[in-house]
């Protein structure tokens, strides 16, 4: 067992402080971590606020973790000290149910273990990725290829794999019109995504504020969703919309934007319940579905893919004692796109 | 312009009165079909009941149709007089738009024309099967396999198609586990198909009273949703939904039901807007959908897996008459499966 820094919240209100937190010794199939980078995603802002359930303080968040290989166990044949990692939203999960077997570890019948706010198969609470270490078995590290820097992966560890995953699993590329809305940290990857997958790419957002930056991104067209001729314009325009937004839509304004069997994917859970008629489903064969971050196998690919296509997000990097700065700024939809912390400043 | 016998409805709180009403004369790609059956589907009875919107009344409904064709007009190339036929839920579409041009004419972007209760192209308010004539563009008349017994096809022109498109399109067959929401007039449609399919097919009805006869349709297991054990037992059991019922269900609760990648498909539309909670979606990538009929190249094949695999519905033939007592007994789930009327007592 180690000691190493870490930033923790102590409660729903409470502010970051510095502290130290334990990381495992590595046992067979364990590797070390030296963080470098941890990327700040709306997640962690929700768990620590204690807004997705009661949480078991004092808590690091951060699981958008890039970083280099410091140590690893005596049974690890995947990564060797030195070698360029990432770590997502996952740390582990039973290896065994069919999801499992099918590379689909996200969706683990007996759920995976969290980064942070989970409990490990020791029995210990987990820790993320705002510390300068961390200790995780083999199969849920990944390999961050020599071409993306370490700042900007960090982000694609959850924002990436969130968006990649639908995109990849929905079918989009060459001859797919796909909206996505909201243009903040996932957004803006799932443009850049789309845009390379070879699919027609529309930003749905509130205002044309950011749009300039769609359209770099490699949007095509972007509507502002509080105009309302948007949605009239728009009807029956697209393949798949990839909804980042949390907050309550009008599903039924945005499922008319979906052409003969689109599907709508919510990639972000509202804790309130949804609602929807389904007439909207049924009148073309439209489906409302979601997703879950991605896994480990297709995380990779997903790392893979921004690296042949040069993709990375677009980050504003900050010291470790702005955190709660940063968490204000995100909440006030004021980041472009992605805070990823300098662990170097932990 | 010929003049036929029908039954018609003359308001929403009305009985059915024998009437008298026009057909056009043939144009050059119609065909006369003169109705030997009618299947009284729920839907008839919403329409009827003014509950599906306004209604111009006197509305003949019925879009079950089964005959024997005797005239066709100059054009027609597709069937010749005594042709064993039927007409389903449409009767024409633009035949232009990228739907239509895909065979899929019930999600025809201009609207498709509804056997009764539309305006054909005319001009003209179309009106149903419970009638002893009907004149329909070849485009929209199915043939019906010998081996299947006309009052019998009749309900496959709707609670048949209506249940084999999803299942068809979202790919029921081996090694698929289906559960079936509802065993009324579609409901047993979808087990019987589902089953011939090669799926396995699970029954989730109100109470347990129907059990024998789901069974005996090729349902592999049978569940009252009345009891929450239910809920439990079946928790991530099925690859695909079909629910059938039309009120408003707890969707959360099947959302449940479903694995990984599941999706639940309505084929009815509640008036009332539904409520469902996003992690139930994006916890296991499931999809809410919904579908509506079948296009005419899917119906026709619908009705030739019926032949092949010798499908029938059951069904309940009554006279004309007993048209009232038939929708009363339908409102009180009284049938076993589905009336038919025998338009010979017209």
């Amino acid at each position: 067992m180690s000691t190493v820094k870490a930033r923790a919240i102590y409660g729903p209100d409470k502010t970051f402080q510095k502290t130290e937190i334990t990381r495992r010794e590595l046992d067979k199939h364990d590797v070390l971590i030296e963080i470098k980078f941890a990327g700040i995603c709306h997640s962690d802002i929700h768990t620590a606020h204690g807004e997705w359930g009661p949480v078991n303080y004092p808590l690091v968040p951060g699981h958008e973790i890039a970083g280099i290989v410091t140590e690893v166990g005596a049974g690890v044949t995947k990564y060797k000290v030195g070698d360029r990692v990432g770590v997502g939203c996952m740390v582990d999960s039973c290896g065994e149910c069919e999801n499992c077997q099918q590379g689909e570890e996200q969706y683990c019948l007996k759920g995976n273990v969290p980064t942070y706010a989970g409990v490990d198969k020791y029995g210990e609470p987990t820790q993320g990725g705002y510390s300068t270490h961390i200790v995780v078995v083999e199969d849920f590290v990944l390999r961050i290829p020599d071409n993306i820097e370490l700042d900007a992966a960090a982000p694609l560890l959850c924002a990436g794999i969130t968006t990649f995953s639908p995109l990849n699993h929905w079918g989009a590329g060459p001859g797919k019109k796909v909206a996505v809305v909201g243009l903040g940290g996932l957004g803006h990857m799932a443009v850049k995504i789309a845009h390379a997958m070879g699919a027609e790419v529309t930003v749905l957002s509130q205002s044309l504020k950011k749009k300039e930056d769609g359209l770099q991104f490699g949007a095509k067209d972007y509507y502002a969703t509080s105009d309302p001729e948007t949605f009239e314009k728009l009807t029956e325009s697209f393949d798949l919309i990839i909804n980042t937004v949390s907050a309550q839509l009008d599903l039924d304004a945005y499922l008319g934007l979906l052409a003969l069997d689109g599907t709508l994917v919510n990639v972000g859970a509202p804790a309130e319940p949804l609602s929807l008629r389904a007439i909207n489903l049924i009148g073309r064969r439209r489906s409302f579905a979601g997703s879950l971050i991605g896994g480990i196998r297709e995380t990779q690919e997903m790392l893979d893919f921004c690296a042949a296509n040069n993709i990375a997000p677009s980050i504003e990097v900050i010291s470790a004692n702005r955190i709660d700065e940063a968490y204000e700024r995100v909440l006030a939809s004021d980041v472009k796109y992605r805070f990823v912390i300098d662990i170097s400043t932990m």
